[in-house]
């Protein structure tokens, strides 16, 4: 009866309707279970997804417009975290921030590709296995800081800092693994042109956009635009995403950094209320959709299992003991939450996954142990991070 | 350069980011650009859509996300009109909103039918014609409504009140219109569980959702749910929204009846002001989205061309007049803003097109006169509602 009318029938936007609802629902229960157990809402959230997703009850599934609201939701997490954060206060926490991305990148690096080669695998599998163990999900992170009302502390402007860099040279490593596996070798000059453009657009938004916003922070106002300057920011935001994306960052280094710019215009407009009910409205899918692509069957062959196992002790201890380390000055309280931070894989180890499934050197059961370490490390981290903040020296936020 | 980064090539989501980008960049250009001018802001949203459509410069494109996105935009500018509306205000224009419904059905209906069969058109076609003409979309009335700040009056309810049930006839005829195609003829039986379904929905939770909750103020409130009942509400919106197009009805009727459910919460939650940033966000997508959907190629055709404006008069005639006749009790001014009201067709003549196109018997000229027709109707009629409102009674809203 419900599919009986023609106009039903008639489009694919009333399907995705009763998806996005369905997700929705999904996450706001699983939000409320959480937060009445104690947990983290985003736990609560992702679980709610692998629960309605293919794996168990099969009344939602990955589809691309699900995937463009999830990277909505971490755009959106990013862009409130940019707008949090002030440059002077990056510029602090430089130094300890550099050497944690690039210390939480070689080690993971090394270990996935040698216990890619120790299990057998070709060279050209081993470098995807260390790719993925290399790309940290700050989106996570943020999330849980968020939660706990951390976000503007130290250890989290380190983990940010970190993150820009360590997405960096992740993407650098992606582009080897990747002119690895289609051509047996590495195109120099393009690579080059990868690391150029990125640091570039880095560089350039994160120096240049913040004084010029600072120099005029009418930009996004009236008389130059009618209504409220939510409009400007939010394509700004879509914008510096949509150029990170395209030159090979996550997208959510462009939000960040959107976010960035913005924030230097707080004291002429309140950008936080207004993009406050986006903020409510996309991440749910972003928490969701992770869930949606856990394949729960892989894992009942017990090598498989063990394979899950392993890597994901791997990818969790070597990304923070070098991290954890090298913001060891900062005091034992924020340089477990700086490891702590780093761990987190979430949708960029699933990128990983898929690009080197696509290029042919990612079998399916390798494939569904790389996803289940990047939600298992996404799962595990937010009580643990809950439980380092609440240690002395500061009280735990209710 | 811009796409020899592999992660870039990933994901079709990075892909959407730059279309998403590109639309809500022309939206907010197109609305600047025609607020300076003193016109309606949507229009010049929709011819932005039509400059960077296919027919012009072929920047982008009609994807099935930005659908997606162009159907929140109308769901989320519906909901908000229904947070403006109380039932007892719809119970108050009942009887003249029935008879301006379904007058501006039957009038349309048998002028395309005539139209189609004078054109020597099959008697299959002429059904579509028919049925093309009959769907008024509220979203466009209802917009400019808003933007005039004359959406709380008698006529705007007026306006709604008539397309509830223009929509519910509408979706009726379609139902004949595809069985004729399809099978030759009518299965009486199928369209009667339809209107039962949508008649029962409308009624049950217009009377019934917002009796509920005029009883259970607080349903959305702490202790209940944590945070802000924003996601409760939009929650409820998409429910209502993907189950009225489930069973065949526009899926904005839904999110106007969630939105009239929400208003009778209004006392303990001022939920317009936390939508206010969705409804800034989502529908600048729908206004592009028509736009992209013109295929200015198909009118170099005089043939096509005249066939075009004929089909316009006779839509915005046929519409106007019963309307305006119907409502003539209400005063000269009013009488006038129903009867423009009813006659944008926007997106719901051109999904009506879509489905004749399927069915075999809407032929590609056809097809670009009906889409024509429905974005003619909805450009003409906001420079003329806001003449007709800036009539004496009553001041021109700046």
């Amino acid at each position: 009866v419900l599919s009986a009318s023609p106009l039903a029938a008639a489009t694919g936007a009333a399907d995705a309707l009763v998806d996005l609802f369905i997700v929705l629902l999904a996450a706001k229960v699983g939000d409320e279970l959480f937060k009445r157990l104690r947990q983290p809402a985003l736990v609560g959230e992702i679980l709610a997804g692998v629960l309605i997703g293919p794996s168990l009850l099969g009344i939602a599934e990955p589809t691309e417009t699900l995937e463009v609201f999830a990277e909505h939701g971490v755009v959106y997490l990013l862009f409130w975290v940019g707008l949090e954060t002030r440059l002077s206060d990056m510029k602090d926490v430089g130094g300890v921030a550099s050497r944690v991305g690039v210390m939480g990148v070689l080690l993971p690096f090394a270990a996935g590709y040698g216990a890619g080669s120790m299990l057998g695998e070709s060279p050209e599998t081993s470098v995807f296995i260390g790719a993925a163990l290399v790309a940290t999900s700050v989106g996570i992170t943020s999330a849980v800081l968020i939660e706990l009302g951390a976000i503007a502390t130290t250890a989290a402007r380190t983990v940010l800092g970190a993150a820009v860099i360590d997405d960096i040279l992740a993407m650098v490593l992606l582009a080897v693994a990747v002119g690895v596996a289609e051509s047996g070798g590495v195109d120099v000059g393009s690579i080059a042109v990868v690391i150029g453009l990125a640091v570039g657009f880095v560089v350039f938004v994160a120096l240049g956009g913040t004084r010029i916003v600072s120099r005029w922070p009418d930009l996004f106002h009236a008389p130059r635009f009618s209504e409220s300057p939510l409009l400007p920011a939010v394509i700004l935001c879509l914008g510096l995403a949509a150029f990170a994306a395209q030159i090979g960052l996550a997208a959510i280094i462009g939000a960040f950094l959107a976010g960035m710019v913005c924030a230097e215009m707080q004291d002429r407009h309140d950008f936080e209320e207004e993009v406050a009910p986006l903020y409510a409205f996309f991440p749910p899918f972003f928490f969701v959709y992770i869930g949606l692509e856990v394949d729960l069957g892989a894992f009942a062959d017990l090598e498989v299992l063990l394979a899950l196992l392993g890597i994901t002790a791997l990818a969790a201890a070597t990304k923070f003991l070098p991290a954890w380390f090298a913001a060891r000055g900062m005091g034992r309280r924020d340089a477990i939450t700086v490891g702590l931070g780093m761990v987190p894989r979430g949708e960029v180890g699933i990128i990983v996954a898929g690009i080197g499934a696509t290029a042919g050197v990612v079998e399916d059961d390798l494939f569904a142990v790389i996803v289940g370490m990047s939600i298992l490390t996404t799962l595990l981290v937010p009580p643990l991070l809950r439980r380092a903040l609440a240690a002395p020296e500061r009280a735990a936020p209710s």
